[in-house]
């Protein structure tokens, strides 16, 4: 569906530059992406690999934890990693009262957290979930700091509609996880 | 100002195909990107939402501590943490000296830095400041260890001259902070 | 070798929006990429600045340690820190069993890593290495946590060819760095 044409301008055809009256003409390979039934997101990729970076490539969000937590509200079955503020949320894909990112179309996306604990004894392991299953694992464990974070990042490659939350897999959060973020953005379509 | 044209190039103006005597038709939708009059900082995006990311999107910087700092150095009423060492600067909208980063346009940009300090007894809070005003904070307390860091990321919305540094919240750097970076870039342009 | 044209269409030659059996006519200021003799990596650049994202500007790659390792496993003298999982490699240009980047082309490159310890006495000092030379180090060393992570992240300016991978400085990895992530894109090319 999609070409990406090498032209040669006819000489029949000769174009001016603007502010310009000598006519010029266009030589070499030009590349004019052609695109016949264009994709419902907006992507226009050649299968030659030349790709424009449309409007819809730009996904990224970015939330934190700005009050401490009690711990009476993460009383849930799924151990979610809740976020109540949202600083970056270009194409609104991450769903604030779920904490879930849901991937809008097929790309690699980068994805970073840093879950910060205070003082507890309980070591924690907060795990970054694609669709439900565990990608990569964060520790924070020190008996003896105010605060500590369980940090990781990693690139993914997502489907549309694949889903990503963080998952706190082992040990408490009691006392809040203020100052904690997550953040994602596409870093191109495929 | 801007225009995003769908073009059927017409029978009248075939063009050929370079290294190729047979003359193509273009068929199918063809982005050409129109700009009839170009913004300032050379930005080209359609209202149609195609964007094509010209030189001037490219906006990188990467910095590092890489000498140990003597405490007298630190006696400066922001409590800006400072670095010594540029790695990457593409853009020049990092300033070493002040250790400020200026966006130059308006645009998510992402930001992280790990801010490492040597042996000593209290809590680091090290937060980046946007514009002087705090947006995430990163710890470092253990007492029992030769170097650890206070680490931290983010996606932020930066509209043009916004500026972002380090701001040593809490406790001190005492011995230097040798080993510590600062890395921003430009996501995407908005 | 690269143009990029800015023109004015004549009105010689009017084209035909589709769908559409009014012709219209370019006007303004139009970007046609122009390579007359394109770079043998399929960049598209102009010296006028507008880049065009092509496909092999695709580039990425993240891996883990899936499984615990065993000490005898390390007894290598370049001490790299070896990987056993891709999650992405887009591109192919990370090498899994030598655990090495490299550069397809020349331009800015986002890393970052997170080596994690199990429970031992010693500090460590993981250094991302550019071409046999550190550039970043990370550290970590608590005796009293179960696994804790050396994190940090850097852009660096990669010449083609350029090599990345991980070396532990100092200390050692015995019980495995199960856990541990090493990634890298492309942010841009130059």
């Amino acid at each position: 569906a999609l070409a990406l044409l090498l032209l040669l301008l006819p000489a029949c055809c000769p174009v001016r530059a603007q502010n310009d009256t000598e006519p010029i003409v266009l030589e070499g390979k030009c590349l004019v992406v052609c695109d016949s039934s264009p994709s419902a997101d907006g992507a226009v990729t050649s299968s030659l690999g030349i790709s424009v970076r449309s409007g819809s490539a730009k996904e990224a969000f970015s939330a934190t934890r700005s009050t401490n937590h009690e711990p009476s509200e993460m009383s849930n079955r799924t151990m979610t990693i809740y976020f109540d503020q949202v600083l970056v949320n270009i194409g609104n894909h991450f769903d604030l009262a779920s904490s879930i990112f849901v991937a809008p179309r097929k790309g690699i996306y980068s994805f970073s957290f840093h879950v910060v604990k205070v003082y507890n004894r309980q070591t924690i392991q907060v795990s970054l979930m694609q669709n439900g299953y565990p990608v990569i694992s964060a520790f924070a464990g020190d008996q003896d700091v105010t605060r500590e974070a369980a940090s990781n990042g990693v690139l993914l490659l997502m489907e549309r509609e694949d889903k990503v939350h963080l998952k706190l897999e082992r040990g408490n959060l009691m006392g809040g996880w203020k100052y904690s973020t997550f953040s994602g953005f596409l870093v191109f379509p495929l």
